[in-house]
């Protein structure tokens, strides 16, 4: 049998489709961030890169750095086995602790990625419940569809960000049946935030467990970096909310917080908790290092807000469409894969500037988009860098200018 | 409704049984391994570890932690982005061509862990080649046990290690539809090794997919650390050849290699592998420098079976009963999940030996045991106090000898 006839008559459809994916190979330049140096043959040798979710610029902190550097040369670079098989070192209980702390939770339980920590812990409550029912939020994160997909638990879609839509499906349920409320904070294809707040309340009138991702909030939103579920003064009232330290803490990983029991219950029943090698402990060390200092420290969250205002007002004045939101996240709507695709392979080309056209399956087909994520370390000449490239393409391929 | 009682429930009957799990916090000391301090109170402060999947003590090796390091400093701390938004950096790529090399295949594909990798590229295979079926030996681990489950492809299990039921098995499959034949070289809870050649050309007669999980032999087993099938010279026949960078490279991370074809197909449908942040560029660089180093230094593989056939010598002259196999893992069993445990914990406590009790759901109930995985960075010293420990132990608790 011919499989790689097979693989390839699939990736052909891809290519047919637009939706073929091509890597950029990059080098980050540690202290240049957000520049970064392009192996790419069609891009110049140096590079800004305006879709990373190293959205601080954590990445390169010093204080970050320096903790990964110094745990290596104490313990090594890697864990060395599972959690349970020699795998748990001192640093990733101190990650842990802290994770417990930014949240205000119990406990915290650290995975090796927050699509494993959303897969696994979905699909163990999901699946050792009897009879629960998943409501999910219907533009939830793959992570989070794959978990439940796994736990085959019954499950219900809502819309999105639609609280009254969720009451209607919860009313609809047995009163018995352990109830998960699934849903995230900022949504990050489209930048909107969820009305926490009504969701929480829908929840607890019919004593569901909320479940809510934060991996586009954590070290973002919260006077600490706890999250929109911080700074709205909510987290309490939730009973799990997973967050990440690959995105604004520059490092690796995912955790769920929550009580004790809850913590105690996944780590002791989730396969993909169980079966994999931990986190290097210096990478837990450095994850651990940058959620301190952005537990004190407003500097990056203010330097970053002030930038995202800056390219929305820029954007807005030369007439550029871009979604409104209240979050950091600026998708500029293509809603066609090979103009989408087009337009960044110019301005990586042309321009030197990089940001990758969002395809399906990260959002759905006629949504294609450009997604830019301005951050502290972004200079003021970039964002006008940005704003003469798109305003020169728009014009250019006569794309639909805003309503100004 | 009060989910922490529901939690604390079933948690109450994993402790009834004897497999409520408790995990020892470690902290590895770099250049002392298979040293580590322990931070438990019922420990003493130093302890040796005997059952790390550091095999070969490459994590505290120079080279890797320099490499890491060095790319700290270049690149910074995390990936930035999933490998398609931003987070494919140049030393993944010098990784994944390293890969490639080490099995003799077209490309290699990155994922997170190893347990991602085989849950990844399984439910892929799975799901997406129409009518496929998956040949599963009964003994293989969680990660591709819970692929298989995900990708909802029919299923059929053959017996381990038994290419005469495998031939059955497949033998009753339509002539047209996919076969996937998915199998580990070595298990590592019995350490046993699979008879790669007879599944092979059992495969071959029936032209199916043959998927081999070299995790616990990468680094360890063949002239260049390219597992089981470098050493029996299987590699070429193999389609996908899965691996790990945690185990005996000493870092994280987890890949498949293949042809071209295989590798782009799962890298584009992947969910796993697509809606995830990559690596950090310096633990690919560390993985990078760990498999190089090995290719062409075989000191440490020598040293390692020095130090298991010694330890596997001295059990036979004290009358231990340990699993006869032809691998680096020596399972002694207890069969009773509370004496492993109790051994477990007495050799913490009294003697300052760490071996974590092996039970349930890593493996069945009633094959509870003691899994020992001798390096080449364990003394004479650390194998006469290891043996002398046991031989005391076995005295103690009264269970049977082996026949001598």
């Amino acid at each position: 049998m011919d499989f790689d006839a097979m693989f390839d008559a699939q990736l052909d459809t891809l290519r047919e489709e637009g939706n073929y994916r091509v890597f950029a190979e990059l080098e980050r330049r540690c202290g240049e961030f957000p520049k970064a140096k392009s192996h790419d043959a069609d891009a110049p040798d140096e590079v800004t890169v305006w879709c990373s979710n190293d959205y601080l610029g954590m990445g390169q902190h010093p204080v970050v750095r320096q903790a990964m550097k110094d745990t290596i040369d104490q313990c090594g670079t890697g864990a060395g086995g599972t959690r349970n098989i020699s795998g748990t070192n001192h640093h990733h209980l101190l990650l842990e602790r802290e994770l417990a702390d930014l949240h205000g939770k119990e406990d915290a339980l650290l995975f090796t990625s927050g699509y494993v920590s959303n897969w696994a812990a979905l699909s163990t409550l999901g699946s050792r419940l009897p009879d629960a029912v998943i409501l999910s939020d219907e533009l939830n994160h793959a992570s989070m569809i794959e978990g439940i997909r796994h736990s085959r638990a019954q499950k219900v879609i809502w819309k999105h960000n639609d609280p009254e839509d969720l009451d209607r499906k919860l009313a609809r349920l047995p009163a018995n049946a352990p109830k998960i409320v699934a849903f995230e904070s900022v949504y990050s294809m489209d930048g909107d935030i969820c009305p926490m707040e009504e969701i929480v309340e829908v929840a607890e009138k019919h004593g569901a467990l909320t479940y809510l991702d934060e991996v586009h909030a954590v070290g973002l939103y919260g006077p600490r970096g706890g999250g929109v579920s911080e700074e709205r003064g909510l987290a309490h009232r939730i009973t799990l909310i997973e967050g990440t330290l690959g995105k604004a803490y520059g490092c690796m990983g995912g955790y769920v917080t929550g009580s004790a029991s809850l913590c105690d219950f996944i780590r002791s029943f989730a396969s993909g908790f169980i079966f994999t090698t931990a986190l290097p402990p210096a990478v837990a060390a450095a994850a651990t290092a940058s959620i301190a200092h952005l537990k004190q420290s407003d500097t990056e969250r203010q330097a970053q807000r002030a930038q995202v205002a800056n390219l929305r007002a820029k954007l807005d004045a030369r007439g550029i469409p871009h979604l409104d939101n209240e979050s950091h996240i600026i998708p500029v709507m293509i809603k066609d894969p090979v103009k989408c695709r087009m337009l960044a392979d110019i301005l990586m080309r042309d321009w030197g500037i990089y940001v990758q056209p969002i395809n399906y399956p990260t959002v759905p087909k006629g949504t294609e988009r450009l997604r830019f994520t301005p951050g502290p370390l972004h200079s003021e000449a970039d964002i006008d860098h940005l704003v003469t490239a798109l305003t020169v393409l728009w014009k250019q391929c006569a794309l639909a200018h805003a309503v100004a």
